[in-house]
């Protein structure tokens, strides 16, 4: 759908077609939509940053833990969201060889025990080797350099999301004389 | 379980246990996992209530478009949380006669019409007859008034799905000399 489409959506429609662009979170999504019309895909991105950045920073962190655990319980269950499922099988966290999920499960633990949040990083973006790779580094962060860093991932995740929702603008014509 | 047990919860069992005292609100829950320990339960309430005022309106706003309609397409659809499938049920929404039914639609999309959120009440407080006389009566509202309203019906529904989780407090040893 285009911009002017999602404008016009009622909120229920809006919230259950984007609740789902953070992770859990629809409240954002219920939220922005006060702020409605949006003159383009990015203003709407923009109000969704703009109201998380607005959170206190226990909020962050609430939002870092509505995220599940990359190849974890949620993804062994079926019990992962639509979006979540589809960005880890795209990244191969569904197919990891035993000692790769030996590795993940150890360090998601250790991560989750030194910080209070899950490891949350744009699975799209990434494969299975650079999500290890990274997973160990960020591990030795400070806390408060992993919730800024989790928070940009959730970011990221977002505009993904988002763009798969909504089409582009139609480039603007050059005026010509 | 008690408030012990509570406190010793690991964020992600918190969350599954406690995430929807808000509907669909489990960034709520998530952000108050951050001040525990709670020295009772009416200390983990009010962590609640203190995060949901703390939040800007159109984030309350956010809350309350959260909320499914009373004996709305989620009840018919059986997409309800178990949480409002039961309150909706006790309160006798889910066998209405067909004139109420009807009622209780028109009230509903005029409410949302006019104020771009559903209609929130405590359903466990209230029977059919007093949930479509309330809700009859707050289409009459101002906006900012409903808001406020809504809020407090979301605090209440909160209240009781805590004491359905948590036991209350052992009563204080009276120290007799």
């Amino acid at each position: 759908m285009d911009i002017n489409t999602v404008n016009a959506l009622p909120y229920d429609d809006f919230v259950n077609i984007f609740g789902n662009v953070v992770e859990k979170c629809p409240i954002i999504l219920a939220a922005v939509w006060s702020r409605r019309p949006f003159v383009s895909l990015p203003a709407l991105e923009a109000a969704i940053t703009e109201f998380i950045d607005g959170l206190p920073e226990s909020g962050k962190e609430g939002i870092l833990r509505c995220h599940p655990d990359l190849a974890g319980r949620d993804l062994h269950r079926g019990t992962l969201t639509r979006e979540s499922r589809e960005e880890q099988a795209r990244a191969g966290l569904d197919a990891l060889e035993s000692a790769e999920a030996s590795r993940m499960a150890r360090l998601n633990e250790e991560y989750k025990e030194r910080f209070g949040f899950p490891f949350v990083i744009c699975a799209r973006m990434n494969d299975k080797e650079s999500i290890l790779r990274q997973l160990s580094e960020r591990c030795q962060n400070e806390r408060v350099v992993e919730r800024a860093r989790g928070i940009e991932e959730v970011k990221k995740i977002c505009r993904l999301r988002l763009q798969s929702l909504v089409l582009p603008d139609a480039p603007k014509k050059v005026m010509t004389h």
